[in-house]
């Protein structure tokens, strides 16, 4: 399913594993984060990302990202084809489509930015949560997606197993990381800002139909601050605004255990009832 | 500046109006819109968005929509060139870029779909606000950009140019109408979520060079439901999350009077201090 280079690597580098082939890349959809119907949108994206943090004309530490997946992957190549809309002197902005034979199956909108040294300031507060290892790990079992097996989740309220139904229904708060251990990047992020489960499920108790349509990500640090992240978790938090008309929007915020906010989420879900 | 059918019409019609020209559209930058540098973002994104909802081939209303802003739109006529990336029997996939002579200027996706009824839930709640005729309205002779003249904005709280410092410094809540009034529609709207001033301003109470390089909206709505909205005010709150490395985001929603939300809405921002 991988290029070779990868074999003997991490479950999440296997699955982000692109071959260059002229301008654009070859993937392949991994087995390992299949979800529901296709691959788990995260995992897509942080494939997206990576064919333009690996692309020898890439400069600086992503900033934004922004996929819209149009259908269903199919469970067969995929090709990525970045184009550099925008060199400036500070920053990048970069479109990229993923095609499987002649369609189409996600566009993006990537930028990239050297970023320097400003007035800085958080004006969110860390949530208080009691550390990871006080809290019982998801029973990945119970849950049908391979995806989800690869992902240590730990939550502090708002899990949709339970029936400890949070304060605010739509509202989740838990402790996120790759199985086994791995060093946070901007790839492992991005998948990461899309693992928390569709708000409806926790909002209606039930499993529906529902896919992401668009996902966005900011990213608040650059790569030498995100090296600095010695803990391989991430506190996730995460809510629904509004459920209407077959689309609801989620938001999010995924926290370095240092309590360094590292990146918002926002996406929007089709879904049927 | 705009074609002769808009000549009659609202300054925000006349702004965005489009001029078919085969497969694109060709717009102008309105002077009456303009910004500190080039055009307000807000009349771009709704030009983008027009250039979709005029399009014969768009079906549905929009639901999301992001705009990437490459570098600052010159005072000369701009091309719209929409791509329909995928027709799926409930939603459509939209790719935009905005044109100036060789340089593309804006990127964007929008999604269009044909709304049904479902399960439908409110999961924030409408902040608590005065009536906006017991509020004054912000005296745009005070801040020389042109756009905001066309608008009527009445601050409940997070006013830049006065020194009511809200509790949450980043954080304004404000009634937002056309000038003159104007009935809603998504393009309206779309301008609308990019008219909350750079949070930036707000929080250091400075104005320091600032410009958005993406920006997203979703709307929770269908065009009936729009259409139903009697008032032509609505409430908008907005507030950063984190200032860092040249970058910050800010988070909005947008409700009608009635009480309804219209749209949520977030952007990144590019700014020096």
């Amino acid at each position: 399913m991988t290029n070779n280079s990868a074999s003997s690597s991490h479950v999440f580098d296997q699955a982000i594993a692109l071959t260059p082939d002229g301008d654009t890349f070859t993937g392949h959809p991994s087995a390992d984060y299949q979800n529901m119907v296709g691959p788990f949108g995260g995992i897509t994206a942080a494939k997206v990302l990576n064919a333009i943090l690996i692309h020898p004309e890439a400069e600086g530490s992503p900033v934004s990202i922004t996929v819209n997946f149009l259908g269903p992957i199919k469970n067969e190549a995929v090709t990525l084809a970045p184009k550099l809309t925008r060199n400036n002197r500070s920053n990048q902005h970069w479109s990229v489509e993923l095609i499987q034979g002649d369609e189409i199956q996600c566009t993006a909108l990537i930028v990239l930015a050297k970023r320097m040294d400003t007035f800085e300031s958080e004006e969110i507060t860390f949530p208080d949560a009691p550390a990871a290892d006080t809290l019982a790990e998801l029973n990945s079992d119970q849950l049908p997606p391979a995806w989800v097996n690869q992902y240590d989740m730990r939550f502090v309220y708002g899990n949709m197993l339970t029936m400890d139904q949070p304060e605010v229904p739509s509202e989740s708060l838990l402790w996120m990381a790759d199985k086994p251990a791995r060093k946070l990047d901007f790839q492992s992020i991005t998948a990461i800002c899309d693992a928390f489960f569709p708000r409806l499920f926790l909002r209606t108790r039930k499993l529906s139909p529902a896919g992401t349509v668009t996902f966005t990500v900011y990213f608040h640090v650059n790569s030498e601050e995100l090296a600095q992240q010695e803990s391989t978790r991430v506190l996730g938090h995460a809510r629904a605004t509004k459920f209407s008309g077959n689309y609801f929007d989620q938001r999010g915020e995924i926290w370095g255990e240092d309590k360094t906010l590292l990146a918002t989420t926002s996406q929007l879900v089709y879904y049927k009832d």
